[in-house]
């Protein structure tokens, strides 16, 4: 691929020209609004400048509703060789190009699965991709060429191909980033009407289960808008097995041994198909979060504690593969859990007990 | 508060034990397993020897299906002056010794908020509860005197007293803990028969949201069977949401418009919310998440990057309040948060430049 023109100068279309100029791809920026296109630009994205004929790959990074009508333009135009768009639901814009009677075998639906709490040009950088999973959804149809072109880009931008089926990707999308997305709200909005004092008892799960629910409502409304029936029926499912669970924890109030026990069965169920699911989501490096093992010091709020307990693990040579900090309510000290590789842990444990810090069991 | 017996040397028992012994106190400990009593013994938490004379004040610690009576029988044998409890539900351990007849003058129903995976007299330590919340739960009836000997235990633990009704502490730890830990594991449970490739795209929302998904069944089964009516009332108000969420989405899917426009307000209404209620979630120190700001860097995952970054803010002066450290996906390389006061921020991005580290924006 030797040029390329990016349509939408956001977050996501900046970050990847930003990537493809850094390893000599020509690149064209064009957007909406000029002066998005010009911030891109003066980042070192690429050109404002229109391209002299087709180039090699378009990259269309616009809002999801947008997405089709912008490919259309854009492949009725001839604007390149091949066609991509990197819009976070895949079922939809390509249902949208068959509709306008579009020849699709130039297009790949594509999603790239990085992002930040930032948007527009500003946020953007070469590194934003770095492996990330990029998805792509060829079909029987697509060019061997423009998968090709498709692969080269997510291989500049340093992401990782996962090939699915569009429809397939809208129905994993839905189950691991939009439904707990809503679910974390949901959880979140009960605390709306809650009383100070039972406030004050949240801990470190309920802080997790909630984090994201800070998340910005009118991007989620336009994602959701994108992927509404997978993230229904998934919900749906839930909804299920919260009755479920409302009727087994009625039975625990029951007077009746049977009912009680029937309702101890099925609160175990859930935690244990729970416990199930769990060990499937993906730790960094892809490892499950269960391969490292926690090695935990207390600390004072002092500045260069950490600093002291990173340096000593340092000569110790073993590596903090994660860091979390647990900070006692309303009290500066607190305890550092450093999570490492099972063979590290001893090793750690020991150096660090050596150096006088206070290694809990 | 001169001596005590506690009853129950498990993780909580024993760790009260052992905050007690450490500042003084003469404490007898009971268990029904004479080995845990031993070990607690041995550990420091106090003596096996039963007391001469009635102590100042009784800790039971053992779970809650148990409470009641072995308060009760505690309290007809006359073994001290004040008698609590510290089991995680308090309405019913209340009602219990309520038929039972008992003159609860001489009780309070405490819960400190703390605790840990691992549970035993070998998990125990004299700091588990510094910095956390202990509720207590007096009535108009109690004491005024043992109301004050919970209070100095409470400060001999360095924990934070927090006086609650007792029913007002059951739902709001269905609220801010049972439900949650439920929500989790039935959002964890919908990855149980997910396609592999669909949690190849697991990112750090879910990642979050199922944390606590992983803990025991059994002593949660535990802990539900004791508080089933609040955490039901919570699930069924959830459940409502969820079945509008399900209703939103599928108005989204429609044809019509109008129908589209109010699916759309119904989720950005639970988003809304959930943004109201997260913002509420105590961070900690008690501030709310809000209150920091990110400093990010790019780091490689070799040993003693960590180290020289918590150096440089260490020299900088600015004290980091929270980390977090975001991988990607089967890579090395990693984006290090560093959480820190809002007055912070700017200086550690100054130092941490200027030392050579590539700070993100």
């Amino acid at each position: 691929m030797r040029t390329a023109v990016v349509i939408g100068t956001g977050l996501v279309g900046t970050s990847a020209a930003l990537a493809l100029s850094g390893r000599g791809v020509q690149v064209h920026l064009v957007d909406r609004d000029p002066s998005s296109a010009g911030t891109a630009a003066a980042l070192g994205a690429g050109t404002e400048e229109a391209p002299e004929g087709p180039v090699d790959l378009a990259v269309v990074a616009v809002p999801p509703a947008h997405t089709a009508s912008v490919l259309a333009g854009a492949m009725r135009d001839g604007v390149a060789r091949g066609y991509l768009d990197v819009a976070s639901v895949k079922g939809g814009p390509r249902r949208e190009l068959e509709a306008l009677g579009i020849d699709l075998t130039a297009y790949i639906g594509t999603h790239p699965m990085a992002g930040k709490e930032r948007s527009g040009p500003l946020a953007a950088t070469a590194d934003l991709f770095e492996g990330r999973p990029w998805v792509l959804t060829p079909t029987p149809h697509t060019d061997t060429e423009v998968l090709n072109l498709a692969l080269e880009l997510v291989a500049l931008c340093r992401a990782v191909p996962v090939v699915m089926d569009a429809d397939a990707h809208d129905r994993a999308v839905a189950l691991v980033s939009h439904t707990p997305q809503l679910v974390s709200s949901m959880v979140a909005a009960r605390l709306e009407e809650a009383d100070e004092t039972a406030v004050r008892l949240c801990g470190q799960g309920i802080r997790d289960v909630t984090r994201i629910a800070a998340s910005d409502p009118r991007m989620w409304v336009e994602i959701l808008s994108a992927n509404p029936g997978p993230v229904a029926d998934v919900l749906a499912r839930i909804a299920a097995d919260l009755d479920e669970t409302v009727r087994a924890l009625r039975g625990l109030e029951s007077a009746d041994a049977d009912e009680r026990r029937t309702g101890a069965d099925g609160i175990e169920d859930v935690l244990r198909r729970g416990n199930a699911g769990r060990v499937r989501v993906p730790g960094k490096h892809g490892a499950a979060p269960a391969a490292y093992e926690v090695v935990a010091v207390l600390i004072s709020d002092r500045p260069g504690e950490l600093a002291g307990i990173f340096a000593d693990a340092g000569r110790a040579g073993v590596n903090i593969e994660d860091v979390r900090i647990e900070h006692a309510t309303g009290q500066q000290a607190g305890l550092v859990q450093l999570m490492v590789e099972p063979s590290g842990a001893p090793v750690l444990s020991a150096a660090l007990s050596e150096r006088g810090w206070p290694v809990r069991p």
